[in-house]
């Protein structure tokens, strides 16, 4: 095992495919609340952009490539690199998602998420969940190992909102450097109120928590570990993936499930990833894709926290390190990547 | 191998995965062409409704059954009984698919096909080809045989239609007993006239014969069969299906390629299934589903050659016999799969 992976992740997959929930949520155009995407009004099509960058390394929905304010480039472009190395095929499913990538994708029915402080979150988290687990059933007789990633813009922040309706004290990481974690509180402390829920009230039913003040990624990342029982089950992802396995835990989903990341996941002090997924009794995972390596200061920066995870980006860059890529490789590659996006014409 | 099979299709998969390109043209609604959809207005919904059907045994986004104007029931049943007892996995493929699906499905993307004498049949036939493509190539690292059926109104027509740009001279088979010919010669031979095509002129071009007169189907099942190359990839139908094994030799698409159809096909004199599939080169198989045993009238008449084929009935019965599944138990299945399918309240 190379020892930017932690701890070892055994056995190898024999037939590992990666999937990675897309989804759409009102919550996430709340001004200041995600980094992902350059205005809110664009965050809308920044899963779509990043189905489009790992299936093809083009940018067609989207005018321009998803990255934060500050300039960072999205994950996908990590993810990307490793699946490249590796040949490990890829495959995202849209829940709830808006705006369509134009490259095959498995859907899953739904409508976006709305603004958790307006109205409930999705009244139709159930079917989602059956569909999903629909999927994750065919999915399990095909391959021994599926890794489960998103792009959501605002799910930490609906990820947070489940945690407290689950009875969870701990925080949750950003897309900013500078996490925004009073506003975050503040949104959450207001669907709560909206939806007449007060902390750890929807221990017992998480369905709820999640149509009242979730998103559509849940229900989704949830059916599909449920469906596919018999085979192994990586979140890939951090503080969002986590909440999905506190809600897996409280929803008595059973089989082989854990969970990967970023190293900037794990050193983030604003959030209790750790904490979140010690307390579900599942292990974790986590990769050091060596991103200061890069010859691209806005990629450089994802070591300083910035961006952090996305896209599944941990899980990927552990799958290529499993598979005998090196740190370097996957740096080059994801520099290589990142210079040869295709962009729409202006 | 059990004598209902023909001939041995060897060696019996490891991980087989059953495929169907679900997708809309409005040639299938000119009166008279199609028996898929009790009116033409409904044959939009025939294709979603058999995804229901196979996916959950329930019909949700259709008023009603998929049938055919004599009252014989959609051949996905005998898909979904084959499925049933084989626990093989069915994955739904929509390309330019106008009424979408409530049960989890992959999407390729297009417009619906149109009315092939109006106007040329669609115009991104290459996009839906390489998104085919590249959906192909993730399924070949996940499975070793890959069946691939189809449902779409009206394609006999459009295959009809691009058998004579490409030079063929038989003929195609047809969902009533009775085959609609003198019809359906009439409006390709308007679609060529339209198009300004003569008889083999486009032997050269096979794309643009699919989109001056063919359907969504097609390309979809030619991307996903030149995707699966080092795969075993089965088309699972009768002449529509044919007609794609001969555009894949005009595009020289590589590959271990066949086809699996029924017994009814086979016997159908007014289509010439064996001359095309001979003419590629390509072997074919067959399966008796032996619906004369049924205790439903409406499916028993499917052997005197109501339907046929479709949804990818031959291949999945096939897929049934070689698992050890005897005819007795798939006649049976058929009918409490029919039985039990749930309807939309009225």
């Amino acid at each position: 095992m190379p020892e930017w992976i932690y701890p070892d992740f055994e056995p190898l997959p024999v037939r590992p495919l990666f999937l990675c929930v897309i989804s759409n949520t009102d919550t996430g155009k709340i001004p200041g609340l995600s980094a992902a995407g350059t205005t809110p009004e664009l965050t809308d099509y920044t899963p779509g952009a990043d189905a489009e960058l790992v299936e093809t390394n083009r940018i067609i929905t989207m005018p321009e490539l998803p990255e934060a304010p500050g300039g960072s480039p999205t994950p996908a472009i990590v993810t990307k690199a490793a699946l490249n190395l590796t040949g490990i095929p890829s495959m995202f499913v849209a829940s709830g998602l808006r705006k369509k990538p134009a490259v095959p994708y498995v859907e899953l029915g739904g409508a976006a998420g709305s603004d958790i402080r307006m109205s409930s979150a999705l009244p139709d988290a159930r079917t989602i969940y059956e569909n999903a687990a629909l999927l994750g059933r065919k999915l399990s007789s095909l391959s021994d190992c599926v890794f489960i990633g998103e792009s959501i813009a605002g799910g930490t922040t609906t990820a947070l909102a489940v945690l407290r309706a689950l009875g969870y004290d701990c925080g949750v990481s950003s897309s900013f450097q500078s996490n925004p974690t009073a506003l975050k509180e503040e949104v959450v402390a207001q669907a709560l109120r909206r939806a007449g829920v007060k902390q750890g009230d929807l221990r017992k039913d998480p369905l709820k928590a999640i149509e009242e003040v979730g998103d559509p990624m849940m229900p989704a990342a949830l059916g599909l570990i449920r469906g596919l029982k018999g085979c192994r089950a990586v979140l890939a992802g951090g503080t969002q993936m986590a909440a999905v396995l506190a809600l897996a835990k409280a929803l008595a989903i059973e089989g082989d499930i854990s969970i990967a990341t970023t190293k900037y996941i794990i050193e983030d002090r604003s959030a209790g990833f750790k904490e979140i997924v010690e307390s579900t009794g599942r292990a974790y995972y986590y990769a050091d894709p060596g991103l200061e390596r890069s010859k691209i200061p806005p990629v450089q920066i994802y070591a300083q926290g910035y961006v952090k995870e996305g896209v599944g980006m941990g899980g990927a860059s552990l799958l290529a390190g499993i598979h005998g890529i090196s740190q370097d490789q996957l740096v080059e590659e994801t520099d290589r990547v990142l210079m040869t996006v295709e962009l729409p014409k202006k």
